[in-house]
């Protein structure tokens, strides 16, 4: 029998945890009380067993389970629905890290591309890449496309849409992606360089095939995509074969879901192919603490056999004066992503966007600060 | 122009709530500060707007924001997106309700078949409709075939897979769902009665396309699908044209995601056309209130222009004996659904069985309980 590894933060006082283990053991595996199992097969190859539990401090415990690789059926649903299907339900309960055999790993490919991937797409090395996004929604194709002339024309590596433009009236998908590829097309002839595009994805499967075609028709370099608003099971069979070009995962929806930040951004969404993954960054609009931000870098880059890294994006509220920081923090092995803070510079957007790129050219190749040890 | 309200509860202090709401309203439609905003197209068509601040207590408030429709592309995931996309990543800001305009509302039919659907399929008028589920998962075929003909003899009308059964070595779907169907087929022949059976979909768009031909091609009744592990635009889809039957909506991986359980469960699952939506009742295993269960049952059924009422289907640890309880608090508008309840008998599960049935025929007709209004 194999077994994956869930590690949970489960509240509750010291006289309660054994069987409130036992408890996640069964609601994660059987569903039913053990005494009811009348089958010798399930209580030895599909009962979830506790292996440890840890206190880390009165009312908190760190349980550790063991869940039969069978019972996820080696797809990303299934496997979800294993870790974190119906105790996403119990308030008292947090996922904070998996370990996976390697018969289970083997059925996901990871990231088809990968940070090493995006790096060959985009021509940098021995630097961060940069990125930036096209907002607001509400903006005409025309209208995005003359802001991808004028970040193109300030050398940034990636243009992502906003992870808001889906395929609304006033900028529907194929006219937006057309436009934008365009216009960076014609900065390319026009200087030589090439920016690459990542529009943003939406809708159900037949939307999103439609959505494909045109990304392939048009040449467009990279994609954007939400996991959890996509689903994840489309996600990963896009990622394996049907995206073509590397994607960059977005959190939208999955920030609540109770599963640590370096865990689902940082792991899952790598082990489900995520080339590169978007995350709020510490210090800016979102939530997500410093040693979270590391955890997740860490977990995005670390040797994992047979998996590519993925590239980790710190975005959210972030502004030029930080990439020093920013570089010093994580090193050159990742992609700044400013949005809200170019676009405030109104008539000086140009001058705004060369400085970025000066900024992150200027901090150059840095390896991350020490650490402590994250989740990875 | 023609908005959609999102309501949301907002941690923070009396001082600081009006300028935490105006965040809130960019981070939910621009993404970008307002003062950057160059277009007039935008102030107007796509900038959210605060048109509510009221307070809870002195560190918690309700907000409603005005959304427009616009930027929702008439489409589940991007709709997802704006109630609830970036602010699901800030752990001060939970989703409580939404308002959705009729032109928005025309985009999703709801549900195809709904509570009535169900019920003419079941043949069950007059009193409330059982259900319970096949597991422990790690059973083979011929074994969950021996536990419907139990529960089929004892007259439960419905049969789900436990939403943990997907398509795993010991019980592959296609082999599984055969074996079931064609025990619940036999013991027709023998009783005259149909018992439905609900087998669990799990598994990327090509995966799923395959049990679907299972499923019209063995005659099943209804299918099981948790809209958060397959993803919610392939869910609104699926129910739309591709389930062919009824679809029990099952909550895993969605309790924990910060939104109301009334607005998720009851109005937005079903919004998006789940014909019955399982949720964890009171007093069982998981952890919403009482209060919470029936606001979600008000959402589910109660009349909404051109969306057919979904059949609410309390589960969690529920037991025979709580039957009346359950009936006289949510009426027989319901589908009472004991899994674990049953199994625990043992040796005497078909007597179990026919106790639960006799106890829900004996509960008969009855409306709800008068209750608070909840978030409905």
């Amino acid at each position: 029998m194999e077994y994956l590894t869930a590690i949970y933060h489960v509240r509750a006082s010291a006289r309660e945890i054994a069987a409130r283990a036992e408890a996640l053991a069964l609601e994660q595996s059987v569903e039913m009380p053990a005494s009811a199992i009348r089958s010798d097969y399930v209580r030895t190859h599909t009962l979830a067993k506790v292996v440890d539990i840890e206190s880390i401090d009165e009312a908190l415990f760190r349980v550790t389970l063991a869940l039969s690789t069978l019972t996820t059926g080696a797809e990303t649903g299934q496997l979800m629905n294993m870790l974190f299907g119906n105790c996403s339900l119990q308030e008292d309960v947090q996922l904070v890290d998996a370990e996976l055999p390697p018969d289970l790993r083997r059925a996901f490919p990871g990231p088809r591309f990968g940070l090493g991937g995006i790096r060959a797409r985009a021509g940098v090395f021995g630097r961060a890449l940069t990125c930036t996004a096209l907002k607001p929604q509400g903006l005409s194709p025309p209208e995005h496309a003359a802001l991808c002339t004028i970040f193109a024309r300030a050398g940034l590596d990636i243009i992502k849409d906003d992870h808001g433009l889906a395929d609304q009236t006033y900028a529907p998908f194929a006219a937006r992606v057309r436009a934008c590829q365009r216009a960076l097309n014609a900065v390319e002839r026009e200087t030589g360089r090439r920016t690459l595009y990542a529009p943003s994805l939406s809708g159900d499967p037949r939307r999103l095939a439609e959505q494909l075609r045109v990304v392939a028709g048009e040449g467009v370099g990279l994609v954007l995509a939400a996991p959890m608003i996509m689903g994840l099971p489309v996600f990963q069979a896009l990622a394996c074969e049907g995206f073509g070009v590397p994607v960059l995962a977005h959190p939208a929806l999955s920030g609540a879901l109770r599963i640590a930040p370096p865990l689902f951004f940082g792991k899952l969404f790598r082990l489900f192919g995520a080339d590169a993954v978007i995350f709020p960054n510490f210090g800016g609009r979102f939530s997500f603490s410093r040693e979270t931000c590391q955890a997740l870098v860490n977990a995005a880059r670390a040797p994992w056999v047979g998996i590519a890294p993925a590239l980790p994006v710190p975005a959210g509220g972030m502004t030029v004066d930080r990439v020093p920081e920013l570089v010093a923090t994580y090193g050159s092995d990742v992609m700044l992503l400013i949005g809200g803070g170019l676009l405030s510079a109104g008539y000086a957007l140009a001058a705004r966007s060369e400085e970025f790129m000066a900024a992150v050219i200027a901090a150059g190749a840095a390896p991350p600060a020490t650490t402590t040890l994250g989740s990875a």
